[in-house]
Parts: C-alpha cells; structure tokens; sequence
C-alpha cells in the first residue's frame, strides 16, 4: 500500500528535501502533498511527476484546512516556521500521524512528549543541519571514541553558513545571506554560556564578537568561530553531564567578527529603540548620532568613528564599515525605524547572494579525550559547496537529512515514540551512511 | 454634598498622599474609601478618621469588585501598579468617574481619549513626581521664558531619588534604594536618543553609563546625570517641537556611573540569560567566569577584573565593587538565576535603606534661550528630604502634587475632559504655589 506524505511549507530551503523526496517517491511508493502558501512556483517541480506528487494551497491561519491535510496524510513533514510547530505537532497527536521536521524541540513541543507516546506517535525532531547533522556526527564521534574506551573532556562544535570561495572574493566580509537576515543580525544577543576545564564561563554580548577561536578545515583554510547562546544544554542529549568543556559556536571568515564587533560597539545592532528618524537620514549621520564627541566640522565622521573605536583609519575593519557605506551620504531610507532594521536592510544589499554564487556549509568537532593515561585529539570537519542557486548547501544539508530520517519513519525503522532527537545510532548511522555514499557529504575525522 | 474619593493602592509610596487627603477630607467635604490588598495596615492611619475614612480590602484581579467600587465613588485616585490603569479607567469611563494617578499616558490610556471626552471623565494622568512635578516646573519655567520674549534652544532635565547627606555617610555608592530596584539594575538597557545642536544623538547601553554630565545643585553639591531612554517625546506636549537641544537624564552622586558601567561591561546586568548557576556558586565564581583569560592559578579575580575593565586596583570604581562583595566566597544564593537578578538580590541588601535614613529628591531643569540677541541661562532646581521612613521625600513628592490635583479635580476647577496632563497653568501654577506655601517644596532659579 501506498504512503501519503505531506510536506507543509515549501520554501527556498526545500528544494532539496523536494527533490529527494520526489526521487525516492516511485520505489517507495509515496504520494507526496506539498502544501505551500504559493502552490504556483511548484508546478515546474513537481510537473514530470504528477503520479505520485501534487502541491495544494496552504494557509498556516487555516486550523481546518490543516486538519484536513494531516488527516489525509501518513506522515507530515513541516518546514514552516519553528513557532508553528506546536500547532501542527498537536494536529498530528490528535490523527495519530508522525511528524517530522528539522526545528529545535522547544518547550512547547516538549509537553507533547507523553500524549505523542500515548497515541504511538513520533514527533522526530531536529532532523536538519544545525539542530540535525551537528547530533549525528557529533553522537558518531562520541560513539567511537566510548566504543575505544576513552572518556572525553572537551567538546567543541562550531557550524556556519557561509560561501564557496569564488563567491567571497568581491566581498571584504567574505559573508553574505544564505539564511534569514534578521537572525545573522540580531546574532548573539544574550551572554553566552559554555564550561572550560569545569568551570562556568559566561560572555555578554558587547563582547561576544571580541572574543574568537580560529579555526581551520582542509582545503578551506582558517575560521574564527564566536561561542552561541547555550553551550550547556547540549549536554544531557548527548549524555556529556559531566564533561568539564563544552562550547558550540558559529563560524565565520577571520576578519568578519571583529569588524561586526564594531559595529555592535557603535550600537548599530539595538533592536530595542525606534529612533524617529526621517528616511533622509543619511548612513553618516546616523553613525555620527552614536559618537560620542560632539559634531566637530571639517571632522570626518569615518576618522571620529575609528577614534572612538580605536581602529587605525586603514585597518581592515575600517575598510569592512566603509565598503558597506556606513560613512556615505546614502539615506537609510527607512522611517522610524530601530538601527538593527537599517542594518538589515543595509546589509540584506551589500550582502545580496549572487545568481552565480555558491554558499558553503561548514561544521567542525573537537573532542579531545583521555584514553590509556594520554590526551587525544579528534577533529570531525565537514564542508559542503551548493550545486547551485537552488540546490545551496543550506539546502542540501538541511533537506537530505530530513528526508532520510522520513524515509525511515515511513518504512517503520523509527521503533520510538512521543519526541525524538537523532541521537540514536540506529537513527543517524544509516543517515550518514546514505549522505556520505549517495551525496559524498561525509566528515574528514583527524586524529 | 460630600464627595466619595476612591483611593485603589495604599502602598509605601501612597502614605504623604493619604495624609493630604486626610488632612483635607473635613473641610472639603470629603469620604475617603481607601481599597488596598492589605487593608488592615491603614487601620492605624485611619483610626482618627473615621468619620470620613474607612479601608476595604481590594483583589485587583477581581473586576467585578473594581467595578463596584468605581460606581461608588465620585473620584477615583490609582497608586496601583501602571499595567493594571487602563482597566481601572475604562471601569472609570464606563461609570462616569474621574480618574487621578502618577502613571504615563500609556498608549492604552492614550485610546480612551475619545471615550473619556464622550463620557464627560477627566483622566488626570502623569500628576506626581516623574512624571508630575517635572512636568509642572518646566512648564512653569518655559512660560516665563516666552512671557519675556524668550526663544529656548537647550532645554535639559535631570531627576533622581538619592539619599539625603547623613544616610550617603556609610556607602560608597552614596545609593540606596528608595523605589523599585529592578527598575535600577535594568535602568538604561536601550538606546538613549536626544538632541543636540539641532543633531539626533544616540548612546547605546553599553556607553550610557560612561557619558555622564556634571550637574551642581544650591547646598546639595555635585551630582552626575546619565541620559533616560526617550528625551525626544516631550517636544510636543511642552510645545518645543522645534528646539535644538532637548535631554531628560537621572540623577546619581558622582563615581556611581563609573562603578555601575563597570557592572554593565561585566555582563552583570543582563536580564535575558538563565546562568544555569548554582546557589552555591560564589560572587568571586561568578566575576570570574565573565572574565576573558582562563582560570589563572594565584591571581585575585579582582585583579583580573581590574586588568579587564582597564581600572587600577586601588581606583574608586574597584573599591564600590569591592564594597558590594562581588569578589567574595559569598554564594549568590539563589539557583538559574540572571546576573541581573541576583545583582538585584545582593544589592537589595547592600543598598537597603535603613529605619533611620531619609531620602532625597532633586531635580534641575536647565534652558538656554535667546533673548534682544544675547544668550540666556535659567536653571531651576529643587531638592526635597523625607521626613522620615514614611513620609519620605518620594512618597511627598509623588503624593502631594497627586493629593493637590484631586483637590482641584473634585472641586470643579479642571475643565478640560479626555486624557489630561499638567502641563497647563490653570492646573500647575496653584499646585506649584501650595507646593511652596503649604510644604516647602520650592524651585530655586538662578539666571
């Protein structure tokens, strides 16, 4: 018999889950329902094969129509917006039908866990890149290096989305958006909290970006990562309670973090306070507003602002906040608005993805362990170039693992019910097997 | 006829209130309900009134309660918390009942304009210190100015509640506190913006504290003021749309700005982060863990944090942060806490108030204007000590200009309908006037 799949949410990251699913749907006998808000954009994709796929209109406001779909469905796979997550999760408990997705479990999702498992359903979660792969590799690595006897003392983990290199070379950030602007932006926003050598450490934001490791993958050269949020709460999934060093973090071509660490300085990341501004206001006199000597004529504002930051005039974070026009007459072109929306705005131009761009996707481990009386280092590095401006690495990294974890939730290989993380090797083994062999994303392990 | 008032809140800072209420409810021809979640502490401040006072208990969670009391009163007067005013004005609306607080026109408030008039209700807002007094004297001020043909290009105001000369003695900080402490330890976690030169300037949180101005007040000394987050909205209703120079900031002694930057560029004042900490983690363990180099065997976190905030050991920003304990093996005490939440606890005790202290409210308004071609100072200044710990100088200060509108209020002598702030002379200047004649509490101006 046949399984009805039903995807919610097509956007520009799906294209890849898309297309695996469209690949595996005649052998597997799927019928896939993609239910988009903008069915139209579709039709090119699914046109060659509309015996076992077609794309129905969608609305996330529609509560009926929602229930409509998943009652129709086998298994619903959603790629909508994390927030609404808990609505779908809850229509799927209610017909009994698995869910998949590749969105944090958050605390919402979290309070299904006992209903789903009464229902003998399979909430499985954080099946995509970062909540997804970084569990699978990371469990795989923690695995192998248990399965030798060693007991591990530091872990870190850094993953970014950044860009081929022929991509980065007209641009002094070596970063442009592959991912949602307003994220990248409002980047870091809170201290950050991890553990070295078993004690607490904690960085608040204003130093955040000052405060990098370098990093280095082969064949892509040197990193600088900065740490995320929360560190610690990788570490019950992943059975580390008592590791003394545990730190996730964001990478980022060197260079990129200390020029946005002047512009945090500056104050142009406040996403708290609408400024009143007239849309004629120009980059330099919003920039001049935030210095703190007074206007002084025949000053120019890019040598008030290096002053204040202590930059060199010709240092290259200088030369980053100058080619973004940060000291130019450009009006900000927005009314009232708070400076991390003109940064956005600003930025989502200057760092505008090109149609001939590739992104990059780039994760690494470092697990350092005891074993035998000595020290051993691991380093897992992946790094994945998109094929494209449809197939990015974004795509392709959050999509593929997505839909294989489907494809075994659909077979029944997914014994467990209620919320699931792939942390389970009969979870995540088959996944990077199939990645490595049938795509060649595959982790470079360094002792 | 005798007039029923309507007193909703009877906490500390309503007490000056009370007893100008009390003082005037035979003569006026008043009875006063006074309705308070504990009304059994008002039985001795009531005892000798009976006559014309009684207390009721009051649940603000229960609108039915509200609503009785509301249509049985002629006036009401809110001291409650500023979230739960528009639910006690629209009660007020609905019965056609005048309503008095210290409270901000929120922007809930601000949409009962329209009702308010159509119902024939006065909605008093914004009558006690700040906002109230501060509003009364500049208006005072900014009238004489134009009366004489003046044209204002600067106007600053500064405000704090500080601790009178005998109570600064024993702490360095020469702060202790005197209203809510969350509000001081999350004071200035946005973007302040005013006017400079005709110029928008901005001061982002992390700066704020370090960008002080000196400010010198008749007998009182030296005090230094940091910018408040919004000066720019009271152009409009003080009718200087066009000025050039407009700044609002609060008041501290000299040094607290410099230690309390130091707290902010520590981390310590974030509110948005659970440290996952436990009780037991100590002051020192705390310091240290935002400090940026490792654990350094053998040397003091003071020193690392003196190195890290580029103090010297000895300077008067370390020892305020000595004085607080924060080097100390004392334990936070309290389990997935925010720094800003345990900042708050430990200051609660280092800066409580003591039963013999007395508070101290200043306040200084400083204009420039323009007048037959030359350039004129005004300063305006008042500074106002409590009597003791219940009528302090807040509860005065917030009190009796309250007290003094709700006279006026329930006399007939307000005519404007709608939401109403003091801003007009037939309103400020008797208050003004009893203000000084009847309690002292008199602004000093030096040109």
């Amino acid at each position: 018999m046949n399984s009805r799949l039903l995807l919610l949410g097509a956007g520009r990251s799906a294209s890849s889950l898309i297309q695996y699913l469209l690949r595996h749907a005649p052998t597997e006998g799927w019928f896939l329902t993609v239910a988009d808000a903008n069915p139209a954009h579709l039709a090119p994709v699914l046109a060659a094969h509309s015996q076992y796929a077609r794309a129905v209109p969608f609305d996330a406001a529609d509560e009926n129509l929602l229930e409509d779909l998943v009652a129709q469905a086998d298994v619903v796979i959603s790629m909508l917006p994390a927030v609404l997550h808990p609505v779908v999760a809850r229509a799927c408990v209610r017909h009994g039908r698995h869910l998949a997705t590749a969105s944090y479990v958050s605390p919402a999702i979290g309070e299904l866990q006992e209903a789903a498992g009464a229902a003998g359903v399979t909430l499985l979660m954080e099946c995509g890149l970062d909540p997804g792969l970084d569990h699978m590799s990371a469990m795989r690595a923690i695995a192998h290096i248990r399965a030798r006897g060693g007991v591990i003392t530091s872990f870190k983990s850094y993953c970014g989305g950044l860009l081929a290199p022929a991509a980065e070379a007209d641009n002094p950030w070596k970063y442009k958006f592959t991912w949602n602007p307003r994220n990248v932006v409002l980047a870091g926003q809170s201290t950050a909290k991890f553990l070295e050598d078993g004690r607490p450490r904690f960085i608040p934001y204003q130093q955040l970006f000052a405060r990098t490791e370098k990093l280095t993958l082969p064949e892509y050269g040197d990193f600088e990562g900065y740490a995320n949020r929360d560190s610690l709460s990788y570490r019950a999934p992943y059975g580390l309670d008592d590791i003394p060093t545990i730190l996730r973090g964001t990478l980022r071509r060197p260079g990129y973090c200390a020029a946005w660490h002047a512009l945090v300085r500056l104050g142009l990341t406040d996403d708290a306070v609408n400024l009143d501004n007239p849309e004629t206001m120009t980059w330099a006199e919003l920039v001049a507003a935030y210095l703190p000597a007074p206007h002084v004529p025949g000053l120019e504002v890019a040598t008030r602002a290096a002053q204040y930051l202590g930059l060199a005039p010709e240092s290259e974070e200088m030369g980053r906040l100058h080619w973004l026009g940060l000291f130019s007459d450009r009006p900000v072109g927005h009314a009232h608005a708070t400076p991390a929306q003109l940064l956005e705005r600003l930025l989502s131009e200057k760092w505008q993805l090109q149609p001939h761009d590739h992104d990059l996707i780039v994760m690494q481990h470092l697990f350092e362990y005891e074993l035998n009386g000595a020290t051993h280092r691991l380093t897992s590095s992946l790094a994945v170039e998109g094929d494209d401006a449809t197939h990015t690495a974004m795509a392709k990294t959050v999509g593929l693992p997505l839909g294989m974890a489907v494809r075994r939730l659909v077979r029944g290989e997914i014994a467990q019910r209620g919320v699931v993380i792939p942390v389970a090797a009969d979870l995540y083994e088959p996944i990077l097997q199939e990645l490595a062999t049938e795509y060649g994303i595959r982790f470079q392990e360094q002792e």
